[in-house]
């Protein structure tokens, strides 16, 4: 699909755009700054900033003690039921806690313990690696028979779906897999892969991180069994904001926490010397959550619940085409390569540009350029779109600077070094 | 030990306080409120109300994904190297990370998994319940040999050391214990007990939640080999802040962090698809830590820093001395009981006093006379004192209220019934 390259074209489509106004929902203290690395950090809410001074200064400094028993108690499950809406599940399926790594080594344990007598774990090698450390260690942990196969994708891009399908039989006892891939975006068909998996009697297991809130997620039509997402991405939590958790209200008495901590226990304050699980979803919780860190998951989660996922996501479309559209026009010839899928079925609300200068172009755009980007080696500078608050016209500079940093051969100045974060 | 129950007395001591000032340094919207509750959830300091503004609406708002490079990827270090200071313990010995029973979970499993030819733990029933099932839960996931030992107290107030002294032999694996235990405040002898665990060749593992900030704690003079602890009691860290953890420096490459997420992966960004451990103490992190949570435990530490523990130890034992001192005069009389130890070398910074009507004598405190202890089951009345910002007349009010309330019955009035935080 190809797009005017004006600037005026952008515009335009800001005009027509009715999740515009969302834009100014959120904190900008550099209106010339490009951002697009919501897919990594969201954009701070307007709101969050009254929102900590009130949990810091009323609920703890005034409230002290008692604020536990005036709202911080409930927050994991309150919070969680509204995220819920978010990915197509119901209160009590999903609740806050923890990082996104440990509860994904809860929610692993707890499957391949459930299915000892099956020895195959199913992954692809565009899963976070964090999540594939996750299964090692706890395969490691358990001792047992189970072991990781990491299917590789055909391409870099695209989910390996013929391979996975082919491999299914009735010794997996999970698939794991990142519903949106942290590269290219790719994105599986949640409904369709769930059905094969379950189909050989296999448990799945959806890590959302980049999924949720920014493409449509349906965990329980789905039926999917396991789900984890981390809440700092498109659902503008804040750096390093308690994870979330999903397990099918069918399995939650049925599978274990192996993190058995008080906050999980039945009768939390009997203070009991054996540990016996809360029932339903308060099960997978552990210890005590980061109460401000957690507080301030709400606004981002009420953001998007206003806006609605079905707007979102046909703006995300719309953005991610016209980003696609323009690479091809303007970026194409100078030797960037699309990294993500062009069928938009496929695409999550990131796009992946490799360029064989790809970091110091990153570097360029980063310290020079007012354009905020991420990379992930070895050659990709993904460009997270945020539909809530980036606009047609950020994507048009962007492109316009990527062009720019190329024909000028400005990234030569920069340094191949990379720094911690990149 | 017994002192002038006047209040002039109270006021004396005040005056020749040389720790007084430091009142001043927490935020008080209810100068009336006596708050006795600093070993469940530290007051805040002032700093910190403007540190909340500085992450979220500087760090997050505007720095958005460049602040990682700009002290928050080294944030669990580097307080966790000043936390150090107060605990004993070598910079790169302790880190910030996850909850509690997430940090517990992760010293227990790695700790059993070195011994596995040994079978025996060993604990106290006045270890914090939750420590307990995180053992129950770690030794049933590692389906090993390994059986957890619950020695009781003689008393229900001082630890079991002759019979864990007795219990120690060549099969013991583990001894893990609160270092100031949660109802009685009862404190071992942290050298002693780890010197005569290590005779039997067994590891040790202290929870320091409510020991660290309120009592001399010296973890590398002990040849402590691990250590957990809260930082939002005593250290002012904020609800739910993350917690600490202290593995010593010669066996951090020895053990292994069965949650093997990202942040405790060597080559952080190099995305690799096996894992391999971060050298030092950054093995022991698994996720992205909660960043505002995290950040906002310096203050209250460099509070404690400032003051010196030494200082704060001779004021904690003047103040618990003088508060079971009047408890001996005003309130003994009255049916209250001294839960606690007598002996301040084995005592924390807390008292519970037990009382057959204690739930609701803490209702009638709480709700009618500025007065905030916590309770905890079967009839314990925690007096929480931190001294860094209680000050002697508030122990003295305290110990009026609490007469006044059964002299003249009003607590009477108050239910039985509990609400879910007591």
């Amino acid at each position: 699909m190809t797009f005017p390259a004006d600037a005026a074209y952008a515009q335009a489509l800001d005009a027509a755009d009715p999740l515009a106004h969302f834009r100014a929902r959120f904190v900008s203290t550099d209106p010339d700054l490009i951002y697009l690395d919501g897919n990594s950090l969201g954009r701070l809410p307007n709101t969050s900033v009254a929102l900590a001074q009130t949990i810091v200064a009323r609920q703890w400094g005034d409230g002290l003690i008692r604020s536990w028993n005036e709202g911080w108690f409930d927050m994991p499950e309150r919070i969680g039921a509204k995220l819920a809406r978010l990915v197509g599940a119901q209160p009590g399926e999903v609740i806050l806690a923890d990082a996104t790594s440990v509860n994904l080594f809860k929610l692993v344990v707890a499957a391949l313990r459930h299915q000892r007598e099956r020895t195959r774990i199913l992954t692809d090698d565009l899963n976070f690696p964090s999540d594939i450390y996750i299964v090692q260690g706890a395969i490691d942990l358990l001792g047992s028979q189970h072991r990781l196969e990491v299917i590789p994708s055909p391409d870099g891009i695209h989910g390996p779906v013929e391979a996975l399908t082919a491999a299914l039989d009735d010794d997996v006892a999970l698939v794991t897999l990142s519903h949106t891939v942290f590269k290219s975006g790719y994105t599986y068909d949640m409904a369709a892969i769930t059905a094969r998996a379950h189909s050989a009697g296999a448990l799945v297991l959806w890590d959302l991180s980049h999924a949720a809130g920014s493409v449509p997620v349906d965990l329980d039509s789905a039926r999917a069994d396991l789900a984890v997402g981390c809440t700092y991405k498109y659902l503008n939590g804040g750096p390093g904001a308690p994870a979330f958790l999903y397990v099918r209200r069918d399995w939650q008495e049925q599978l274990a926490n192996c993190i058995t901590g008080w906050m999980g226990q039945r009768e939390l304050f009997a203070f009991g010397l054996d540990y016996a699980p809360a029932t339903g979803i308060r099960r997978f919780l552990s210890g005590t959550p980061p109460v401000l860190s957690m507080g301030l998951v709400e606004p981002g989660v009420d953001l998007l619940l206003e806006a609605g996922m079905d707007a979102l996501r046909a703006k995300s479309v719309q953005q991610t085409a016209y980003l696609i559209g323009l690479w091809e026009t303007l970026l194409e010839p100078l030797g960037y390569t699309l990294n993500s899928p062009r069928d938009s079925a496929r695409r999550g609300s990131h796009v992946a540009l490799g360029h064989a200068e790809g970091f110091r172009i990153a570097r360029a755009l980063i310290q020079d350029c007012h354009v905020l980007p991420d990379f992930r080696a070895p050659d990709n500078i993904r460009l997270g779109i945020a539909p809530l608050y980036n606009s047609f016209a950020d994507i048009h500079t962007a492109v316009q600077r990527m062009q720019q940093v190329v024909t000028d051969r400005t990234f030569a100045q920069y340094s191949a070094k990379k720094p911690v974060v990149t």
